[in-house]
């Protein structure tokens, strides 16, 4: 790899790492590989978060060593490394030390990614991000541990949805071929991020199941979440998140929504597809964007309001 | 790998391949992939079905070429491959193909299997079948091509529940890897395996997930299945083994159980554990048996009978 960004570092680099806001298993993956990875390497790494660390992730090794910004330290860096981040706004309150680095390496895989680094490692073929440091660290000849591997295999494995996703290729078996090498656990790994679901996110979801609404001929399925009914069932923005697939998954749809009504008369709303459609067209027409398989607005509106537009439009876009 | 069976044969051998009754993705994958490797090495072969293939697999290359096999067809054969399947019993009427054989090759990767060929391949250290057929082919220097490489990655894909059971090794990665490189189609394979489920299947699993009952502490969870909530679901018995994953995967719970009453006052019993409960042992208390992991039993009585002395007997092995 020409200019791997690892051979900027000396021993007395300062060096901050940074992802995104509402971390999944990629960044947090990534995050963490690279930290415990670049403290080999030098004395000053300092791997931050933005939002509490998730419960389901703290069977990560070395998560301990993931702290808290605090804007009062006044603490300056020489290299900033932001992980799996498509834009600076999605850094949350860490964006400070953006203005606090004075060179700024951005590594990502989001095709959406703004390339706001000073130096920009982007690659968009690349599964996760955790791929992208698993060939920096190669190419650098950083020996790895199985820490390192543990957090590389489950940022790999969550963000292609256990090998099932498009993004994956050979490579990426390749990739989870070697880090399964390093005598990870992967009993723990599963474990952790399968089979330790709250039992009021496992209700919940049979709930929503159980109320989802078909439309369209079998081609549209719409989950409604009134907010009194995340109080009733306590749970959680990524148990509400993830129940979208469901829909999806379910034979003969190609369009499954989920409207999520949120404070001040607004409904979040989810998109997903399977086959042809481009529900990020869709999601664009009410000032959202994203993927083509996975899109998202903020609709102003009831829920019963909210739907309507969308049927509306759905009608209007596709002729259903 | 000395004695490789697909050695003993020549291009006018009779071959009959057979796997077990209930078939799923390795089963399935590892007939069809050695099916139509055959059929580059043979004239007379012939693939096997014991049971309806499963609409969901119809999306396997070459299941057209899988047949019923007519009792009354008198044929003989000098070679017959069982795949996958631990002992003849599970052959159902295609048993009787065993005697019609000259020699029997049994290929298995499960502990239980009996060795009840001529030529035994057993290999339990593999992920499944189709792991074992894919070491076989290319020991052999046979070529693959896309068609059987999407039947090996099915069964593999499958049998490890997506690379997620602890069956998965480095080497299941490198394997995949491999087949990935004949350019199968794996969004296509996922889109039948994952994302064309049933309505009347995800209904179903709400039901039974919003019914189900936490016991002993949160650490046992119960789903009883009556008779007639099959029919007013109209499932299928695969839509029903399924959800008991649903249950074992929740935070706490150590032993989930499902009970499906079946005709004859019997109730078909399903055991699944997480962490260090065996329960084989409970199964074979009631005269079933199976995996540390996974078992079952059929037990008399009405479904409340059955609870009652599953309770009773967890309570005196366990002491919860």
């Amino acid at each position: 790899m020409r200019n791997n960004p690892l051979s900027l570092l000396d021993t007395h680099s300062k060096v901050a790492i940074l992802s995104h806001v509402s971390p999944d298993g990629d960044s947090l993956g990534s995050l963490i590989a690279l930290g415990l990875a670049m403290k080999k390497l030098c004395q000053g790494v300092y791997i931050f978060r933005n939002d509490l660390f998730p419960e389901k992730y703290k069977f990560l090794p070395g998560y301990q060593q993931v702290e808290a910004y605090r804007e009062d330290c006044q603490q300056d860096f020489d290299f900033c490394f932001v992980l799996d981040c498509g834009d600076e706004k999605r850094l949350g309150y860490s964006e400070v030390i953006l203005k606090r680095s004075k060179k700024i390496i951005n590594i990502d895989h989001h095709i959406s990614n703004t390339a706001f680094g000073d130096i920009n490692l982007l690659d968009t073929e690349a599964s996760s991000t955790c791929e992208i440091v698993y060939n920096l660290l190669k190419d650098f000849g950083l020996a790895l541990d199985v820490d390192i591997a543990t957090c590389l295999y489950t940022g790999i494995a969550t963000d292609t949805g256990n090998f099932v996703y498009d993004n994956t290729t050979a490579y990426t078996h390749q990739v989870a071929a070697e880090l399964m090498g390093f005598h990870i656990d992967l009993h723990k790994i599963s474990y952790h991020l399968y089979q330790n679901k709250p039992l009021n996110s496992v209700r919940f979801l049979a709930h929503v199941l159980n109320h989802m609404e078909i439309g369209f001929d079998g081609k549209v399925a719409i989950i409604a979440i009134p907010e009194e009914l995340l109080k009733k069932f306590n749970v959680l923005s990524s148990d509400v998140d993830g129940v979208i697939n469901y829909a999806r998954d379910i034979q003969g749809i190609e369009i499954a929504i989920l409207l999520k009504e949120s404070a001040g008369g607004e409904v979040k709303v989810g998109f997903r597809a399977k086959k042809d459609i481009d529900v990020s067209l869709l999601a664009g027409k009410f000032g959202g964007g994203g993927h083509k398989k996975a899109s998202g607005a903020t609709i102003e509106g009831t829920i019963e309001e909210v739907r309507k537009k969308l049927e509306e439009q759905i009608t209007m876009d596709l002729g259903w």
